[in-house]
């Protein structure tokens, strides 16, 4: 038995009670004349995360979001279905069965994300439908193809189709899309979205019966601006391993009731929306719901004492009284090693002028600028005094494709970084100064299994990801550290941006503009197809 | 397309819009400058009703809600499945298919109601998981049989779990229930309650997470009494085809509205929230939704223009476009002709002293009174004068049994009434003066296969009901016309109540206190148990 003040999110009133429970199951609610200075809130919901972006596995993530209040989330395993299909998203189910996070799972709709790189994997619609006959499958995942939703494709059509055929909903993913075109997008089924950027485009996707997701992750932070236009989730999207140290839905619900919403109504946005939008069963206090329970100490800070996962406390004082052991995953790295040659672009003339990539600090959107570059030994020279870097996507999945081009704005003046974290199909993308260190980075990036590398002056400095090449089996405070590690020896070489290894992991991103780079080629976005390096 | 000043549920917020449809469904909502004096909203649902109360087969029931702007409903065909089984409730989805009106059905859970009556038939838990199956039927219905839940009877359980299987909720009635009973109730799954008379019910029932229809219906009116309390939905429960004529929805959105309620909120109550719960694709201006729209004037009186249902217009200044032609169904009665002694107590004593059931005007509850009565031939004696009349029910699928009895408060001076509406298993239910005629009211009863009659003075009076002895397949209007007619000729005769024929019909109920009449027996209910006539 617990008893508090229970906030109740059904008729929205605060009264001191007693929650009895059994087997893990919420057998009754009963008020009490009776004093607290605590508060009995039903356990959090975050309905939109990608859980690769915590660098962690979900076991690792739910050591570190549990002692927050978390008791469940809604993950979208469009990261790891990229690299390992279905496989990917059944080891995700299965680190998650280990510990008491209830982790449920969307389909991901759109692998691979274009056709225009190499992917690890294809999901078909056939294999969505697979999927979603899954308990832990609750929806069909972010429709970004919203190009393909307007153009009515058979295969987007037939993965739609596939969340109906099971009730259970798709979710949307359709910024600034207005109009007849949003109607149209809305028409084949897609309830929420999580993209909202202003105000007037929540307002227009709710009178049109969409369900908005206000986002506050470690990227996108639109709760404060849109919290006046209302919406009904509270969630994350993607959260960094630094930022989930300090707090998760507690610190969301935080930042609401700051921005001036009321506390129970931030509480539902997190509980009875998720709750009984995905069908959850988790998330309420009452008579039949799963004893998922969190105490606060109050209703401004969201500081949590104790939190309950199936009637059983699960977390203490911010300490997780579980056990975590992730199963091992074997390398998905398909790829010979490199030689400093795989790195040039060759040119028999003096000089070129060369489309460069420009990368701009803390956004997705990149700018496209030329620069002309010497040639030497037949092949064409960074200017790093320019801050004009070498960049090139390895593909790694058994084709060993390699695309080089030119960077511009991470500032290195030594050395070279590698990443296998690469949207979407995940790559390994490496930013260079010189040849020799791009392959060494590389090459120990695939030692390591993948993760993040920098190399110089025949050093290297590594976080390990062995898990897909995305995430890592060690806890969110010992990848914090060691991110930071990297970090500080980055600025030690020049780098000056906040993030290097995010902003390098959408270069590869072909859905935003401008300038991006896959294993198939530079790619101009705006007009969606390849084009050459030298102008 | 349809256009004018558009009251949006989701955001609740009226303003001017065009609504575009083809086939069937809502291709796009678009905001416009333009001022309109009509009112758009979302067709309306009837949550909880048995169409059955009616009088009127499915078809004839849409024939006269749908101009009121009635677009779906969610019957409990309980009546009809008392009779007939899955028989009866496969007519009533085949009667519905032929208009337009989206008529859904739930599977009665509790059939046969008590184990002390002979129904016509028996719905198990298998039946049950078969009915749930189909799509008409989107929930498991009312579960009446609290005691069974709080005993946790496997067949009741298994019931449940079949809804659970089947992803499909399970509508409640749980009168007054409360605390630790109430709390076992809602845990075993069920979810939502029409049967809350005072304000603390439902404010009870709502902190628990229960779903609460606030009823207004022709027997239980509700609605104004509880408004403040909150609630999800606005149904009727029941309907007699007098007052369906007059309205349905339309005017408990009206009576809401007269009450305080906002008109958006009250809305809401009859389209969003049973559209959600019940999971309809109905009820919603949306792209993707079913093109159910009403027209009304204003939001205080709610005088229904037009209607629109799959985007066709089926009504308009309250008048149907469609046309309605009900399937016959077999007579339902296997029963031999009944003879004057079959309706005699007898008795070797020159008085006997009897317990009498009396009625109480308007409500389903009775009160015990005992009486002394004479014996004449050896059959015991009614008392016209003490107003202790004859009251008898026929078993009528194929047993022939008969129960005979004592009953006070009809105020009949001469003939007889019999019905074959009578709950929950109903058999046929005599009233009267003498055994001639009510031998005579059931003979007649029984030739017309069902319906409510009136024998004295060796004339008839009747209104058919021959679908099941209990739907007419004739219209709302002379339904109520031929029933006003029998009114007519009771109070002629000295009958003393309002509605007598719907009094009787609750006679044979033996769920509700205290003194009762099955076809095993007088019953009595506090005792739950068959008691004696003489004492």
């Amino acid at each position: 038995m617990i008893k508090g003040n229970l906030v109740d999110v059904f008729t929205e009133r605060i009264y001191p009670a007693e929650i009895y429970f059994s087997d893990g199951v919420i057998e009754c609610v009963k008020p009490v004349e009776d004093k607290f200075n605590h508060f009995i809130l039903p356990g959090f919901i975050d309905a939109h995360i990608h859980i690769e972006s915590s660098m962690l596995t979900p076991s690792k993530f739910a050591e570190t979001v549990v002692p927050h209040g978390t008791t469940s989330v809604v993950s979208d395993p469009h990261e790891i279905a990229n690299v390992l299909g279905t496989r990917g998203i059944k080891y995700m189910i299965k680190d998650a069965a280990t510990v008491p996070l209830n982790i449920f799972f969307t389909a991901p709709s759109c692998v691979p994300a274009t056709p225009f790189e190499t992917s690890g994997a294809i999901i078909n619609a056939k294999e969505i439908d697979k999927l979603l006959d899954m308990d832990e499958i609750v929806a069909l995942g972010e429709m970004m193809n919203f190009p393909g939703v307007l153009a009515d494709d058979i295969e987007v059509m037939t993965k739609i189709n596939a969340a109906k055929k099971h009730k259970k909903p798709v979710d949307g993913h359709a910024p600034l899309l207005s109009g007849e075109e949003l109607c149209k997008y809305i028409k084949a089924g897609i309830s929420t979205d999580h993209e909202c950027t202003i105000a007037s485009e929540v307002i227009e996707k709710r009178k049109l019966g969409m369900k908005i997701m206000l986002r506050q992750g470690s990227s996108a932070k639109n709760l404060v601006d849109l919290i006046d236009a209302g919406g009904d989730f509270i969630v994350s999207d993607d959260k960094h391993p630094e930022d989930l140290i300090k707090g998760h839905v507690n610190l969301m619900l935080k930042e609401a009731v700051q921005s001036g919403l009321d506390p129970i109504k931030a509480i539902k946005m997190a509980t009875l929306n998720p709750a009984t939008h995905y069908n959850l069963n988790k998330g309420l206090i009452a008579p039949g719901k799963a004893a998922d329970i969190v105490i606060v100490d109050n209703l401004e800070d969201f500081n949590v004492k104790d939190v309950f996962i199936g009637g059983k406390k699960v977390a203490s004082d911010g300490k997780p009284l579980f056990s975590i052991n992730s199963p091992d995953l074997q390398s998905t790295f398909n790829i010979k090693d490199k030689v400093p040659d795989d790195f040039e672009i060759l040119s028999s003339n003096k000089e070129e002028k060369v489309k460069v990539i420009e990368v701009i600090e803390g956004q997705l959107l990149t700018e496209e600028s030329e620069s002309v570059l010497k040639v030497s030994d037949g092949k064409l020279m960074p200017d790093i005094k320019k801050d004009i870097l070498k960049i090139s996507v390895l593909e790694r999945y058994g084709q060993n494709k390699i695309t080089n081009a030119f960077v511009q704005g991470f500032g290195l003046q030594d050395g070279a970084i590698a990443s296998s974290v690469a949207h979407d199909s995940h790559n390994i993308i490496v930013v260079g100064t010189n040849s020799q260190d791009m392959a060494e980075a590389a090459n120990k990036l695939v030692k390591n299994n993948g993760g993040l590398v920098i190399a110089f002056n025949g050093d290297h400095h590594s976080l390990k990801l062995p898990i897909a090449g995305l995430m890592s089996n060690e806890t969110a405070a010992e990848v914090s550290l060691k991110l930071e590690t990297l970090h500080n020896v980055l600025e030690d070489i020049g780098c000056k941006l906040d993030s290097p290894f995010m902003t390098m992991s959408f270069l590869a991103l072909l859905v935003i503009p401008k300038l991006k780079i896959s294993d198939g080629g530079l790619f101009d976005v705006e007009k969606f197809e390849f084009v050459d390096v030298i102008k």
